[in-house]
């Protein structure tokens, strides 16, 4: 399938997607997940009881709103749910109530420097109802009587999350994660879902991996703690590499966050591929985090996750309003969130040690190595085979050799076939950084 | 007290020492530390014999100087001790005779770019008599027999130091440095021994303090190696970090020079510090060295102890001459000079090494620890807390945390301390460094 | 013997040395070599069978050019092998024919941006015939009949390569390499071969070595490569350092190529060299080797051998081709060329690691290590003299130490040794790299 084939395809996905309204918990989250799950058999849904600890935290009541709207006073209704699911604050406890606009405002959510923003407003951890509405609007109301209804259960129920396991020749696994309790947004966040789910497929479909790859669809932040209180051991232990997918749908950008410490596989994987794929990629810091990685970095967790994005969630103006939506979010912008992943997976597969097994340089051309045509093409091929020769001396992997030699590590894959098929170059050990 | 209060009590104390003639021996030296002993009982004179070998050293003659002055031939006295101590050549010897200008002249020290200043000369090692005094006034001198007089002695004695040991829970110390040798000069050197003792002073009357502090006030170079040839098995083994204090009295900068290799907790806590509080400041080499870290941070020494200055030694016209007054020296300069160290020592008492007890983010807000009201500072405060929380692993101590996550980590204490009482935080060692 | 006339004199051998037709093999080598010889009596000349196996590679047929030319339609004789050996394709086969100037084309090079050079082209593994020429005059070719005649024998017989071991004190070895295959150009190459041998040369006269001294004169890559099948062990057991010698005799710049990972006692010493001798001096990666590093750095040699150049090959207009003579190459030049590799092998010869005796600063004065007289120069021998006794503390050899302390380490050796006579500096050790 061609990049734009594929850009297309993530992006009709993601408009599939677009209009259910998920949170933390509850029928969207659900609904959501079986859309991909019908897109991508292995992944099963999971379901963690309202009440359940997860290290410091407890999983909270379920929500499920159904309708909220306001009257006003000359009886038209706004701020309806059935129009934008962002509309409702989310995590909104039911309401049915007539105030004043002045006993109203204070749960109003709106934006004077975006007056034609709809916020992503929520209220997990306290109880509240409230709307999110343009500020625009917000000015125009009139005083008088209003009239609230928020029809909403926030009650026991379960919180729900999805994962896979692709094994590979490994049991040491690359974990993708990525979350799905947004309602109605785009970049952030159906780009993660869509982009995680056919960076799936694309593995599933591979005749071989060496490394097993576990997909995990939480919602953000609980999710991944309850997560990790399930499977914290057996992560510890096998999880070499791994990225927190988020963001990964528009056109402005690629950018770059680090694990805690940075160094990890995931960081070099990630630097080497935007450096060559996206030179002058925005490079953050980890005190710049602000999702999933909170949870896979922590000292506690200390796995090897970072981040790689299109415009990083908060530097982008749309971001956490209605404006993120499937305008943003191109198909596009979706090819290459996923080829940056996809480019990252390959150079962590491909990432061996190996080593040259001629004490000085081989005679290349007595192997048919050397190519007959010479073009400036062909000069290069030669220039990489000698350089990987050179630097492949046991000591580093691929990885750092590919940076030595400043060559983008998957275009040297046919080369470094040749080579070990001639016995030039034999493999001394598959996870040095271990 | 406010920090300009203990500035001007500084100020005044340095004052009142101003006018005695201290050099490397004699009853000026004595004098001087009896008026910091005033002020700080701790402080112990000690007495050590000329002629006493102290490594390649041996313990010149004491010099005591009472009276000293040229007469011109028309009769009247210049260059009088009386009037100000940096006439008379240090360590000159005694002399009464009459001779011509040209005869005086190679015992003239003036400096031509600076015909204003009295230079500060002084000959220890080397037998000689001199006066020293400003350019203009040496080139009226007329024609004609002048009458020379110096009334000193040069004989047996003793070398005087003082030092103080303040003690703490632990035996490890924290070394301060200072030297009370030059007459009549203020940044060089009087700001030196009184911001020391305002620091001992400070550091007695804390209810606790984690480590000990050696005070130790010498006659620069040959002091601080007799104080070496006494004391160099117990500092080697006790000494964690010091600092030698010169130069921290004037206002124009913050000046930082390292122990020879840098990168000791002393160096460290002295660029965190400044770093924060004078962005900009002047940084040199070792190799710019020239007080008494030659003797502290020598191979066979090699005491982890660095400099924080105010304006460097060598690097401001006045120095080393008369110009270098209590004009120079400010009350404000002082405090400044005193608070860089303040906070340097501050860091080390600090900087433990903490662990992270919850494997992944903890819940602050059942804890209390969100803050109720939301403001840009409370902000900050949860961000510093989570980004304590994400690095504080175990691994490297306070002052590496604090710069990681680019906040004063004297600003982060009552942080530090809610998420210990919280069982958030645990101490894993207090000194990783040794 | 002033470095001029030595400049002069490597010039004048350069001259006697340009006529000659060199190839990998042949009469022209022997030749050249025993022109070496005659003026380093220690330097053999040892010949391998045509056939004989190296690591991957076979010793090729021996060729010996004795005529060569082109008649043009006219009668006229171009290209002739007896005005200028360039204008015969190395290793070019005999052949006798006459053809069109069409089908003489394909046997023609020329090099249409420099239509006054006559290229240098081989062919060294696959049987062709040709003939080199200005493009300006390729150009004025008429159509007709030509005949071209080249008279050669590519025949078994051997390769041919010199070398000499200049014994010292240890039998750890520094060696010298360059090779002697091109025919007439100066630069790249006969500046190698003759500023090694002048470098041999001064090593012997000199009273005392520390190391000993290999060097090594090779047809370029498949002569290294023989040199290293017979050597390996020996010389991955004994090589402290080496160098490849070429491109030494312009005038234009200074240049430095590192080995493979540099960080060599060759590279270090190099560096330091040129960072005093040539600031700005050019510096090249590993990356742009051309070489015989090539083969001394491949992984399975793995020496620490490093370039030190004037202009590099490849970065001139007139290499590889005529215009690469003995006005590119000059006097001072060669000079230049020499004294950068002779302090490098005096600073490798000074790296020893040494200690200070004294717990703190030693009295310089008392043992008349103070200059009497005071000048700008006696201060900064006195500065030196503090910072060597500051630094050498037995952790780091002399080359780091100079480098610490910003001074050319060979401009250090008379301080050094007054402070060896007098006790103050002891060795600990002359060879921590290894």
């Amino acid at each position: 399938m061609s990049d734009l084939a594929l850009g297309q395809e993530m992006h009709d996905l993601c408009r599939d997607l677009f209009p259910i309204c998920r949170s933390l918990t509850g029928e969207g989250f659900r609904q959501s997940l079986r859309m991909l799950q019908a897109r991508f058999e292995p992944l099963a849904m999971h379901e963690v009881p309202s009440g359940t600890p997860a290290f410091d935290w407890t999983v909270p009541l379920e929500w499920n709103p159904r309708a909220a709207w306001i009257e006003t006073p000359d009886g038209r209704r706004i701020c309806d749910f059935a129009t934008h699911n962002l509309h409702l604050l989310g995590y909104s406890e039911a309401v049915d109530a007539e105030l004043s606009l002045e006993d109203l405002q204070p749960h109003l959510h709106s934006l004077p420097e975006q007056p034609d923003a709809i916020p992503y407003v929520t209220s997990y951890y306290s109880r509240r109802w409230g709307f999110c509405m343009r500020h625009r609007e917000r000015e125009a109301l009139q005083p008088g009587r209003y009239r609230v209804h928020v029809d909403a259960t926030l009650a026991p129920g379960v919180l729900n999350y999805g994962d896979a396991l692709i094994p590979g020749d490994s049991p040491q696994e690359v974990l993708i994660s990525t979350y799905l309790c947004h309602p109605s947004m785009a970049n952030n966040e159906l780009s993660g879902p869509v982009v995680s789910l056919y960076l799936a497929r694309w593995l599933a479909a591979l005749p071989r991996r060496r490394y097993s790859y576990r997909l995990v669809i939480v919602p953000e932040t609980i999710g991944a703690i309850v997560y990790l209180s399930r499977h914290l051991a057996k992560l510890r232990e096998r999880v070499v590499a791994g990225y927190v997918v988020t963001c990964v749908g528009d056109e402005r950008a690629h950018s770059f966050l680090p694990s805690r410490r940075g160094g990890t596989l995931a960081d070099r994987a990630a630097l080497h591929v935007l450096g060559h794929l996206a030179p002058g990629f925005a490079s953050y810091s980890f005190l710049d985090r602000g999702s999933d990685e909170r949870q896979y970095c922590s000292p506690g967790a200390d796995l090897p996750v970072a981040s790689m994005m299109r415009t990083k969630y908060g530097c982008y103006p749309e971001y956490h309003t209605s404006l993120d939506d499937l305008q943003l979010v191109t198909p596009a912008g979706l090819a290459g969130g996923f080829e940056a992943l996809q480019r990252a997976i390959e150079c962590i597969e491909m990432d061996e040690v190996l080593q040259a097994r001629q004490p000085c340089e081989p005679q290349l051309g007595k192997r048919g190595l050397y190519p007959t045509l010479s073009t400036k093409e062909s000069g290069r091929q030669v220039q990489a085979m000698m350089d990987l020769l050179a630097y492949c001396d046991g000591s580093e992997s691929l990885l750092q050799v590919a940076d030595r030699i400043g060559q983008p590590l998957w275009t040297l894959r046919p080369t470094i076939e040749a080579l070990k098929q001639h016995g030039l170059l034999d493999v001394v050990a598959g996870d040095l950084w271990r």
